[in-house]
């Protein structure tokens, strides 16, 4: 069975506004390619919500490089089946006239926490996010929306912008699925070659290995990075972007360690890049 | 009578909610020290909804000098009254820390048509406008919202804001209210000593010589802006901060004109800055 297709706003506007009696409204945005990551986000939607919209737009203005936005996997009719699988009731799939009917002149940042990790390498990519997420709540308008911790800068920056913007909806984190090797889910892996996807969960354990050494009572942000970095220096085949030891909510590099952070990174495997991060709580006393 | 005064955006959303099996929700904000130009807002929006909030916020955000935000007259007791006698149900009068209660790290904009004219000589200023206007638009959720045509500028940012953004809200502009001698009502002309308040009429008389241009058939953009600032050149009072004529939508000066067009001044007058604009019709042929 198919989820619901709906490809125009007004129609969308009417499908919404008819379930609203039903309970509250959930949003899972997402640009398609699902996979478990996703399915958790949907199941978790459907178990809180009356009524829930998965909406599928890879979203042109995040993309920093155009080779990126194209080589982007599409894989819709799947898709449709796999949210009727996990329980949502609408796929919201417009085109790019649909969402951007003229050139967008309206955008919506929080540049503080996008300066640093992707935002530093993906020019606009924080902006184009915050902008579209924003298009989605309004056109939506969901009493709650599921975006998954993977993307722990994105999580964060909506976070803000749902603070800031006074927008009345709950966002709800959902932890990073990963395989069972550890490497946490995400539509790029299938660019992977077999070779570098081998290689691929070395990304998990080197953030591991800095958990390990903030649980250990390592308070300098530089030693823990250090001992990241280590464990991923056997894999020549991993260039890393970035790896920081970061504030959870705004997503800036810390030096002493004294509140958890957020252990995150960047890595290039031949020309698919792969992100990942890991919460670190420093012990008790 | 006083309108019912609220200042928490809980509660704000409380009596929305109870109001909205009324009809449709109407929103008129304003920084408060309410004039005849105000009035037609909230009697417009009066006639057009089943409940209508006036916000009264005078944002810190939109201001680039401090003392104009010092100096902003402030009238609360007169303006809840001065909302109830002209048909608002509510007004939402929160304070900064209830708007902001950490630092703003959101932001709302429309860089392009924020280039020029009062964009040019505020930095910031519409930033901040359409960010609050965005955080005012998801406190109160409006069907409808209201907005003086005086100030063009900000109406022209907010319906592509409320365009680009997808806000379900029909935004109402509404023709500006003149003094007997022309001069725009607004609520800085308080701040005008008398003799600059004899003066403060020319600026209208200047954009008027431009319309007259413009529907004499004049199409270059340079001649008409000629014809009005010699128009103001007698007044040694006025200092022009800008006088262009633009785009209507995008704000932005033509150099020839074959569609309507905006006439659009800001002059000082001692200390005092004011701000208006004509709209100018080419001869139909």
């Amino acid at each position: 069975m198919s989820a619901r297709r709906i490809e125009t706003i007004p129609e969308l506007r009417l499908a919404v506004a008819e379930a609203r009696p039903l309970g509250p409204i959930g949003l899972v945005p997402t640009m398609g390619a699902l996979h478990a990551g996703h399915a958790e986000l949907i199941r978790r939607a459907s178990q809180e919500c009356g009524f829930v919209v998965a909406s599928i737009f890879v979203n042109p203005t995040q993309f920093d490089r155009t080779e990126d936005f194209q080589r982007y996997p599409r894989t819709l009719a799947a898709d449709l089946e796999f949210c009727a699988a996990h329980g949502a009731a609408v796929v919201f799939a417009p085109d790019a006239a649909e969402m951007y009917p003229g050139p967008p002149l309206t955008f919506v940042e929080a540049p503080t926490l996008a300066e640093k990790l992707c935002g530093e390498f993906r020019p606009g990519h924080f902006r184009g996010v915050a902008t579209v997420v924003a298009k989605l709540f309004n056109i939506v308008q969901p009493d709650r929306a599921y975006f998954g911790e993977k993307d722990a800068q994105q999580l964060a920056i909506i976070r803000q912008m749902t603070a800031d913007l006074d927008f009345p909806i709950v966002i709800v984190p959902i932890p990073t699925v990963r395989e069972p090797d550890g490497l946490a889910m995400s539509s790029r892996n299938r660019l992977l070659s077999p070779a570098e996807r081998r290689i691929a969960p070395a990304l998990y354990q080197a953030l591991l290995a800095a958990r390990s050494r903030v649980a250990a009572g390592a308070t300098s942000a530089a030693e823990v990075r250090e001992a990241a970095l280590a464990a991923l220096a056997p894999h020549k085949a991993v260039r890393v972007e970035y790896l920081e030891i970061v504030d959870p909510a705004l997503m800036r590099p810390v030096e002493r360690i004294a509140a958890p952070v957020l252990a995150a990174a960047a890595v290039w495997l031949g020309a698919v890049r792969l992100i990942d991060n890991v919460f670190c709580e420093p012990p008790r006393h």
